[in-house]
């Protein structure tokens, strides 16, 4: 399989490291995996585009929530060209999924952007393959692990918000700029590829109510932990009494003996209620490049499975 | 796709009610399952068998753990005929699955067993699919429901274990002959099932060090409460440190803020350790006839969408 890397920064670098080091493990289910290209924000994408050889692109470009540019671009330009796209880039996806979605069926090739809600953490594919013969109706996720290991923070220290906001940021976990995700945002885009693949509902980020974690005191914490509760940031899409879809993400206190209480650090988890399949909660995938790479690299192993 | 269902018990008949209900649903997706045949115990499977119309059987055959009759018998002469299996009998995967695997491979066709480890639980897709790429390093699982629910009932009402026995008997949950759940044996045959299929292990139940939950007693539940612990019953298959593959299924203490410490009730779950995709845990996998009919149908629809 000959691919392409779009925007080569960290989980492009760790997927070059990955692809060597699982090389035996491919060559087990006759997977080669060869980097034709990679293409940076200077480099021309036409000759890549118009290489018969060239199988799939791997699209990661930084997320722009706003439009999903420049990753729309190119991934509306290698599907056309019937390459198989895979792309950890959220923006791309929350603006042009079904028209994406449309082009690939088109061209008979695939879209696949299991990295882009969670990164490890298999929640689309669990969405797809796990809930298959059922319906979902609802989702619910601890979507962000930033936010997630600063409410663990300031439960375990009693610390204020800006506080365990600074611990995040020397230890790496949370940005410079950590705006996106403590703010909601990015558990909010997440939500939103999982409402629109899983439930098959037509939403924008318009419709989602978001609310982050930046207000909450450690008296508010401290009053969560007396209640036997614990402040979660949780994204969900559940119908209303009326039958309507609503989105929201907000910090939620969840009780003690609730299977997402648990869910600490840097863990992600996200819980589907079906029809007939009962609820179905996953867990884990860890943080960082590598296992986002690793994401991007089952998506890529599904296509040569055809088993998406 | 015509089907024809081998042993019709409570699985079945709610699989023949589900494939009623769900229609609209697989329709969607230009499925039409229709269920040609019924056979039971005493009548004769040779019509199916040389129907070139049929496309797949289900073989919902009683677990029989010592030989896997007669489930491995049927699942050998469809396959051979050509045709997709889908079984939730865990006894024919037991003792069949490396031959039955090879011969589904040189027929063209498929061999499902999603129901066997868990029912609704989706714990051998997610392990298939989801850790694409990546070597699962150990399984760690709570793969049965009703001695789940025994212990949590021992822990909330303080009983002995006959009494909670009792009360799983009276609401259902545990059979007559509780046996194969309460002595392990349950538990057993699904590890196996899982670390042949996921960790590609020979392994037969005499290399599973059994021990079930009859022996533990109130003051026992009661020291592991004093502990901040929880028993469960938990099948695991891990290398010890001469690189042996070690398959145990036991009562275990699981400390609070462990994943599985609020698994309650009849759910089940299982944690995988990978290489590079970090830690997985599933849990939820509703119990009860229509849920493992459910799971039934996924793998169906997984044939369908030629996804496994």
């Amino acid at each position: 399989m000959n691919i392409a890397i779009i925007g080569c920064g960290g989980v492009g670098k760790a997927l070059l490291e990955l692809l060597e080091r699982q090389q035996n493990l491919l060559a087990k289910e006759n997977l080669y995996i060869n980097v034709k290209y990679i293409i940076g924000r200077h480099d021309d994408a036409r000759v890549a585009l118009a290489d018969p050889e060239l199988d799939a692109a791997v699209i990661l470009t930084p997320t722009n929530k706003d439009n999903g540019q420049p990753g729309l671009d190119y991934a509306r330009a290698f599907l056309s060209a019937g390459k198989h796209v895979v792309t950890a880039d959220k923006g791309l996806i929350i603006h042009g999924y079904r028209e994406l979605q449309d082009l690939a069926e088109t061209k008979g090739v695939k879209l696949a952007m299991g990295c882009t809600t969670g990164g490890a953490l298999p929640s689309i594919n669990a969405g797809i393959f796990d809930m298959a013969g059922s319906s979902i109706l609802s989702i619910e996720g601890i979507l962000n692990g930033t936010t997630n290991f600063i409410l663990d923070e300031m439960e375990a220290s009693g610390c204020e918000y800006a506080d365990a906001l600074a611990k995040a940021q020397q230890d790496g976990i949370a940005e410079a700029d950590p705006t996106l995700d403590v703010e909601g945002w990015d558990t909010a885009g997440k939500l939103l590829i999982l409402t629109k693949v899983l439930m098959d509902e037509r939403v924008t980020l318009d419709d989602v109510q978001v609310e982050g974690i930046c207000r909450l005191t450690a008296a508010d914490i401290q009053r969560a932990t007396e209640n036997g509760c614990r402040y979660k940031l949780v994204g969900r899409a559940a119908f209303d009494a009326s039958g309507k879809l609503k989105l929201t993400v907000k910090p939620e206190q969840i009780p003690e003996g609730n299977l997402l209480y648990p869910v600490g650090g840097k863990n992600k988890a996200v819980r589907y209620v079906s029809d007939t399949l009962g609820e179905l909660v996953i867990m884990g995938g860890a943080s960082g490049t590598t296992p986002a790479a690793a994401s991007v690299l089952r998506d890529l192993v599904s296509i040569h499975r055809k088993r998406i």
